[in-house]
């Protein structure tokens, strides 16, 4: 057994700092380990008390009879250090440290923080500014959390990791009002050593864990949340995150126009759709997607029914789903037929979506009949049941048909309970029917359902072939790098004067484009070192001018001039690279031309990048509809573009670390068997 | 005193078909009526029954001792019209219809509704399939919503105009777990005469409402709904709705891409954004956005503080509110120091924002304090305080502190209240203090708090002038009517020969654009019936050899041919003219080019537009930096962009009724001074 499940499951545990008085903070950790039942030896250590309840107390760490599994130290920062020490100087294998005023105070608090984890060498470290933990499978509470206070605390097959203690408490008592239990609640804290991806992992292999929920405010190893993903992915354990940050206005100092369209947050939209992991959008969807999940069902479609007997709650349902891309239809013939025998006043409505079966058709057998009829219908993948107020005074009724009932299907059934009804609400989560109320988590709660699977192995990155100094390259060094991952750059040449590029152009064929060719200058349209639709007459002259202008503006002194062919009759497109400080390198593939900025038509994906990744990047584009033959033009080579985009990935990856910047905008995508055509490059390397 | 006013304040009530069992639905009203302390006169009327309680029971409305000043009918369907009626004859101001199976249901009861409303006369009609209406502020229940079994409902500030009873009914219990009261609580049902544009109009002289809260499925009288909002704003009595339906997908036939771009529920967005409406997004705002503004407060700006002693759910709001927007900046130098004065342990950060005094701030002295210390500082607008698992004891601390502070500053202060505690949310509603369990709940109220002022006096139109007759006009007929607006064409000539558009061509000077002039192809491009960018020495050709491709395809004969100057360096945009079936007439404006259908960047505003409504429309396009000189293109001519969108939609509000479809597309806004130039016009006039 690792140091880790002991932690989860310790069979003793010394409570460091532990007073006698239980109205202090101090005071109710020994309390809790008591009244929620743990079967373990505790052993509180303060020198100023020989007993606290029925508990012998002790001076010290070196005075208790045995190492203990793991050490709760609820002394301030500085005497935690010292507990720290002598618990790995005895064998402990976790330590668990509350207080706070470390790295998340000060740059002091930062160096303490350092000093706590030098103190616990080997032993694992959980915290600083954490409030613990709590196993509710098997009744042990490591933690100082208010939460605590309640009588009883249901377990479910929920865990939680949360870097908040005060996220988990709020979490834990909503929970407990919602009927909704928990077989793990985990606060790393500051993460000086024990991190969220180290629970995530944990909990994989945690028997009594079904789904994960995860608070995050920041993300230390993204391989090793990608590595716990990817297992929990494997055992089937959906991971639900609500991640804060996203107002982050993440100013980049960058030469491409890619950092402009890349947010930071939106990277992590990427990390998380890349890796099968369900985003949470408002904060109680963190509560109310694993709630549903842990009922085991899963979401085969997205036509959904609605049974309601009051209409208003119905169609607020109804709205919330269609506002996310479900479908209601309305019953089949067979369905109708079924449903009939329900109403029989005239009031009730069979043939439409929301089914409106009025209050008559609560009664037992009717309701019974609607929801077989329902659940049997091959016209729906789920069903979401309205109970209104009629239920408040016998909640059971509406229960006991729904529990009956979804025994009989495998299609996910939802209840959204309309008035203020914690106890309907308890009385359905608590028998495994996922009960809601907010319309709008009805929805989420479906998207969470849909099939997700493992993720997709990456393409291995081909092996970085380039003798290009550090610094920027320029647009011929950087195309001819790209053209060896297979992205075939716009016809053109080099020349060095501006009648070498007068006779150049003239031997391209058609109108086409001239630029100096630097490494010093990036921007290039901005200093009027590009010129497009020219006629090859006029190049040698118009060139001549530009070094001419050039030279009057005080720019470096050009490697040479560039022409190339005029790209026409493709779909513009923007290639390029962003690399997330805490995420790592991300491909951005977008619209190009010049609202590109503007437009933000754009997705994202972190490397190493999969085949599906690019299709996922694909779907998600607006304008997508551009490569598919919009409107006549004809039909864009997205093979091409597929290749290009993995042989882009494939460059970044092998460049690795050295990559600083890489961008192609614009990109021809060309009709169909023509491929694609890099019109520009830009490319910037590090050491 | 009239009708409406007596039906909210009755001092009479004949509850007809009102039961003696309690346990029946009907059975409730007149229980609820007496538990609820209404002072008026009761008349149960039911020929089964002798007494219903205490109160005497009339065989039938003839026999009532009086004309009842309102007649609450419990019949159902079948019945209710005689009893509507009786009413009606014994003058009886206002019946309201429990029944449902009326127009909901079936075209029967379409036409059993028809003839309720023909039955009650000049008597007023509340439903059918109405929950009836709840008076707080006066003790009066003329309802059998379950709702009301609760023990007592606080009157409070805020009025309900629900189409739904069921929503109704889940609003007032969710609001009495919250704290929050109602001053009235109106369904209305089928709305077979009274509709919520009636009540909504009502409620604005009611002086106990301050704020009115809506649910809305469908608008029946989209004019008397303004004429109630201005009235509303005038009176300064926010008006919050949330509205359903958002997710029709309403299938338009349009010859224009106008119908395209516009969504019908985006025209909803229009119709309250013009009106000062604030819009409920999910369904909890409906009662978190009137619970916060009926404390009274508005925001001045958009900087807030967010005050916390638990890490974890300040984060969660900050984030939150700065997604929404609001900014959360630094605590000034002066508020830092009177911040520093609350924390001595170092854990205590005063220099950020959220401010976190932990918990050794929540001493009372030491949190009013930080409270005041922020209210007054001039870096915030708005506070929101944290309320974490250590307030759960004893609320009343936070809450007296909260109290006394929001008394000395008028800015605006919410209460975030972390973990599950119903307690205390009450007890800071009651007493005023906006509080939330949700993040995103703190950001969308203080969006509402922002202000909202009286909507402006929109432009007269001007008078139509037109002879054009019905049916789609070609396209100089319709430049030739948008001109006589002030929106000018591109330089063009009609030719009715390929050689006269030759020679035509060569006047324009520059390349042209060539097409056929028709009433009957409205599809030019499609039809290959459109040559841009042509040498106008190759115009006769083309256009010989336009005509003969359009006659081998059976297209009909053209009128003639168009020979336009290329529009060239202005901004493309499209001005097009929609009829939404409930709300009227609207104007659409937004990015022009191939991808404008794709991108959906356009803003609309309902007819009758006022001229800070164009300025708005423009503030919404997410491609407006094209008109303001975007890399280093000349600033567009906004102004005439303005004169022509005003022009357009005074032509579109003289034509009226005749107007099925209009559009400008492209519409080139040119440099500054140059004005625009409508380069394609479409429009179909009805009889």
């Amino acid at each position: 057994m690792g140091a880790l499940d002991v932690l989860l499951k310790p069979r003793s545990v010394a409570v460091v700092g532990a007073s006698a008085d239980p109205s202090k903070m101090t005071g109710r950790p020994v309390g809790y380990l008591m009244k929620h039942g743990f079967s373990g030896a505790v052993y509180p250590v303060n020198p100023r008390a020989d007993a606290i309840g029925d508990l012998r107390c002790y001076p010290d760490i070196a005075s208790l009879p045995e190492a203990p599994d793991v050490g709760l130290i609820l002394l301030g920062p500085e005497r935690a250090e010292a507990a720290v020490r002598d618990l790995a100087a005895r064998g402990t294998a976790a330590a668990i440290v509350l207080a706070s005023g470390y790295g998340e105070a000060s740059p002091e608090g930062a160096a303490r923080q350092a000093a706590l984890k030098e103190a616990a060498g080997s032993m694992r470290l959980l915290g600083p500014n954490t409030i613990g933990l709590v196993n509710l499978s098997d009744r042990i509470t490591l933690s100082a959390s208010g939460a605590l206070e309640v009588g009883e605390l249901p377990p479910g097959r929920i865990s939680l990791v949360s870097q908040s203690g005060g996220i988990l408490g709020s979490l834990l008592s909503r929970a407990a009002d919602r009927g909704i239990g928990f077989a793990k609640l985990l606060s790393t804290g500051n993460e000086a050593d024990i991190d969220s991806a180290d629970m995530i992992d944990l909990l994989v292999d945690d028997a009594e864990t079904d789904v994960i929920a995860v608070y995050m405010e920041g993300l230390r190893r993204p391989d090793a949340f990608r590595a716990a993903a990817r297992r929990a992915a494997e055992a089937n354990k959906p991971i639900v995150v609500f991640k804060v940050g996203r107002s982050e206005s993440g100013a980049r100092s960058a030469a491409s126009h890619t950092g402009a369209l890349a947010g930071p947050d939106r990277l992590y939209d990427a990390f998380f759709q890349q890796l099968g992991v369900i985003r949470a959008q408002v904060f109680s969807d963190l509560l109310d997607i694993p709630g549903a999940l842990a009922c085991g069902r899963r979401l085969s479609g997205r036509r959904v029914a609605v049974l309601t007997s009051t209409g208003g709650a119905g169609t607020l349902v109804a709205d919330a789903c269609g506002l996310a891309g479900f479908d209601l239809p309305v019953p089949d013939a067979a369905t109708v037929e079924r449903l009939s025998v329900v109403g029989d006043s005239g009031q009730a409505a069979h043939d439409r979506n929301p089914v409106d079966v009025t209050l008559a058709g609560l009664q037992p057998k009717l309701l019974r009949t609607s929801l077989r009829a329902l659940l049997d219908s091959p016209s729906y993948d789920a069903l979401i049941t309205i109970v209104g107020s009629s239920a408040l005074a016998q909640p059971e009724l509406v229960a006991d048909a729904l529990f009956e009932c979804q025994a009989e299907s495998d299609k996910p059934i939802l209840a959204y309970v309309s008035p203020h009804a914690p106890h309907v609400l308890r009385a359905l989560n608590s028998r495994g029917i996922p009960a809601l109320a907010s319309p709008e988590s009805c929805a989420s709660v479906l998207e969470a359902m849909l099939p997700r699977g493992v993720p997709p192995i990456p393409v291995a990155p081909a092996p970085a072939v380039t003798t290009l100094p550090a610094g920027p390259a320029n647009e011929a060094e950087a195309k001819a790098l790209f053209a060896g991952y297979g992205i075939t750059p716009v016809r053109e040449i080099i020349a060095a004067t501006p009648e070498e590029a007068g006779r150049a152009a003239a031997t391209l064929g058609g109108r086409v484009v001239l630029k100096v060719l630097s490494r010093q200058i990036l921007h290039k349209s901005e200093l009027g070192a590009v010129k497009v639709n020219l006629d090859p007459a006029d190049v040698a002259a118009e060139a001549a001018a530009m070094l001419v202008r050039l030279k009057a503006q005080g720019a470096p002194e050009p490697e040479g001039l560039l022409v190339q062919e005029m790209a026409r009759g493709g779909v513009e497109m923007i290639l390029g690279f962003v690399r997330d400080p805490q995420l790592g390198p991300a491909i951005l593939l977008g619209m190009g031309g010049v609202t590109a900025e503007l437009i933000k038509d754009t997705a994202m994906r972190l490397l190493p990048l999969a085949e599906s990744d690019v299709d996922a990047m694909l779907a998600e584009l607006k304008t997508r509809p551009l490569l598919e033959g919009y409107r006549g033009a004809p039909v864009a080579d997205v093979a091409a573009l597929r290749q290009a985009v993995l042989g882009f990935a494939r460059m970044a990856g092998a460049l690795g670390e050295r990559l600083v910047e890489a961008e192609i905008n614009p990109l021809f995508v060309m009709p169909e068997g023509q491929g694609i055509r890099a019109a520009d490059g830009l490319l910037v390397l590090g050491d």
